[in-house]
């Protein structure tokens, strides 16, 4: 088991269409994990959720979360992101990056079908600064 | 998108090498999230976890868990089960699942390589009913 430098927890995280597993909380304090299309931007996460959904509902009320992201074949390997969501509504903001993780995970000829999907009305943008980072490669080695 | 029937979940978080991304929450009420070897008994969830670790500490002192299966590929897919945990260092059930664990996601010759390393001193051995299950496959069609 060897912990990843920061170039590669980024390459790792990028790679291809791995989801993010988002972790909130619960206004109980029971924890909540489901995947979410993500992108880095320097040292931001960004995703958009539905405004109505469980995960929008509990970032409104702390916006806490970490971002697991795995490989699930020997040796395996994971990068947990930890951070606070900034949630935004703005226009033009929300389609931007609804598009880019449209192509992100189906195809750059998508962009434009996921910033109307996922950028429109009834979705959030989440934006989090990273504050830690817990990074392991070749944990059966 | 289409909600996945009990038997078609089972298989999907049965098949292969998936890994369970579990969510627990630390004391301060922020949620941590990282991947767990697990197998369904039934109705319950069973993995094992160092009993120092942030999973084990959080576990101990609040037993709710979430724990994400995912397909990360389009249509994707995911499988959200909530449970709540029950804690035990019995060795012999330890060692058994600790070899079963081992067998399913490194291969039946490594059973009892594992049986003792993730089997022995130092590790818990968690079980959890499941209690709510969400489970969407199909999810970008």
């Amino acid at each position: 088991m060897r912990k990843m430098t920061e170039q590669q927890w980024r390459a790792f995280v990028n790679y291809g269409t791995r989801t993010g597993k988002l972790s909130t909380s619960r206004a109980d304090g029971s924890p909540h994990v489901t995947p979410v299309w993500f992108l880095l931007d320097g040292d931001d996460i960004v995703f958009t959720t539905e405004k109505t959904g469980v995960k929008g509902r509990n970032l409104a009320r702390d916006g806490r979360f970490a971002l697991c992201v795995d490989e699930d074949r020997p040796p395996y390997a994971f990068v947990l992101l930890q951070a606070r969501a900034a949630i935004s509504e703005e226009p033009e903001g929300m389609r931007r990056w609804g598009g880019l993780l449209g192509a992100r995970y189906m195809g750059d000829d998508r962009t434009e079908e996921y910033a109307a999907r996922n950028g429109g009305p009834g979705n959030l943008l989440v934006r989090g600064r990273i504050d830690k980072v817990v990074a392991f490669a070749g944990i059966a080695d």
